[in-house]
């Protein structure tokens, strides 16, 4: 299982003390990004590479709140379906304890934004992820 | 229908040239302050007020891009599930098109983090709210 | 004197219920921002415009801090030393009091991140533009 | 010298293709944190720490940008000066390249917002720290 490290900055924070709900979709982006550069199909120097898989849907459900200086763990796995490809996150918080799951769908698009079929290096990718079906 | 203004900040963008997906959940938020403030139900200066309406679930699904200096119209829509409070969002960018369409669910906090019942007040508003059941 | 109107989002306040500095820099950002497209130098659909006076230099002093909700107001004035552009601000919160001052200082690039001269029309704009000296 | 670690962020970008000005305070205070933290005089979970010395002023100078996908590594040093505190900030891009330079000075808040004395224990700290006059 691949997992993204991320400290929680005093900046993620809101007025109700606790980490906002719109930073969760940036720990996500972070381990996808993350999972992308470890698997070779993400070149942080190259616009066109797999920053390109752009979302197009995403969904998190919140279990409990997190907090400032927290050392979150974000678990990821990856598919892809058809011309699509699915995310989903696991996100710890402190004691180990599950804070949050998601899942994101994106689509590849070419530098004018427009829609390309998923390049075949991050197809094969996919096809040896290991994916768990009932994991959220 | 309650409908947010947002004009695209530079900062909102990202190196695609387009807003951050992340940024969708934050002009839903906007959205449903106003809508809350505009309804009584929130008081900026108060912490134990409608701001306590914690982000239990949200769903986001990309239309079309939005960009820098875009004039956005975030239209919502809200209604009361048990315990619950459910908005739906479409978000209107260019030439009107909706670029995006989003729904959240909350539960109410008090101060303390821990789950109370739904305030009164805020049952009575959403009593009076019209609900467009296929809206999204 | 060109006033920039925001209003403060839950979003960009912190755990200490007041709004997180950085977001000072996207305020200034946002009041000249506007004052260069209401000055016709600034095409939100070009990314050549003046979007790429890049920031060489920032400056903020906060004298009381801004809250959820707060109506700010953002004065901004600009003004051109030889090839940089300086822009002072004001920024105006409840009760109309000053709560922050700040300054950014500007150098002309080119798409490719290069230095250029400033652009002719945005140097007659600025030969234009009032300067108050004593004003921070 | 304490350095702190940030890996850049896709979300920290901006349509220019570079990380967006306002995001290095926050990588300052990245940087700030946890120099405190490791120092002893910051706690997480204790709302009336270090984290109450709120921001005064700051300045950030920017020498060369910083790229998606970046290893920075922020450098701080701290002292104080009557009752307040001054932090200094190098902050390092590609090829150890020094990219930024920033200071922010503090005074110490109480849980109320209202200015209070430096602990004992931060002036402690600071006193055995190491300061370089010619840093910035």
């Amino acid at each position: 299982m691949f997992i993204h490290r991320h400290k929680v900055q005093f900046y993620e924070t809101d007025l109700m003390g606790i980490v906002h709900h719109s930073n969760y979709l940036r720990f996500f982006e972070g381990a996808r990004v993350e999972w992308a550069h470890a698997r070779g199909i993400l070149d942080y120097q190259e616009p066109g590479s797999a920053s390109h898989l752009a979302v197009f849907e995403s969904q998190v459900k919140h279990l409990k709140p997190t907090f400032f200086g927290d050392e979150l763990g974000v678990a990821v796995q990856g598919r892809r379906e058809g011309n699509r490809i699915i995310f989903e996150y696991r996100l710890y918080g402190r004691n180990n304890e599950i804070c949050a799951v998601g899942k994101t769908v994106h689509v590849p698009l070419g530098l004018d934004l427009k829609l390309i079929r998923i390049p075949a290096d991050i197809k094969a990718v996919l096809e040896k992820e290991q994916w768990t079906e009932t994991w959220l």
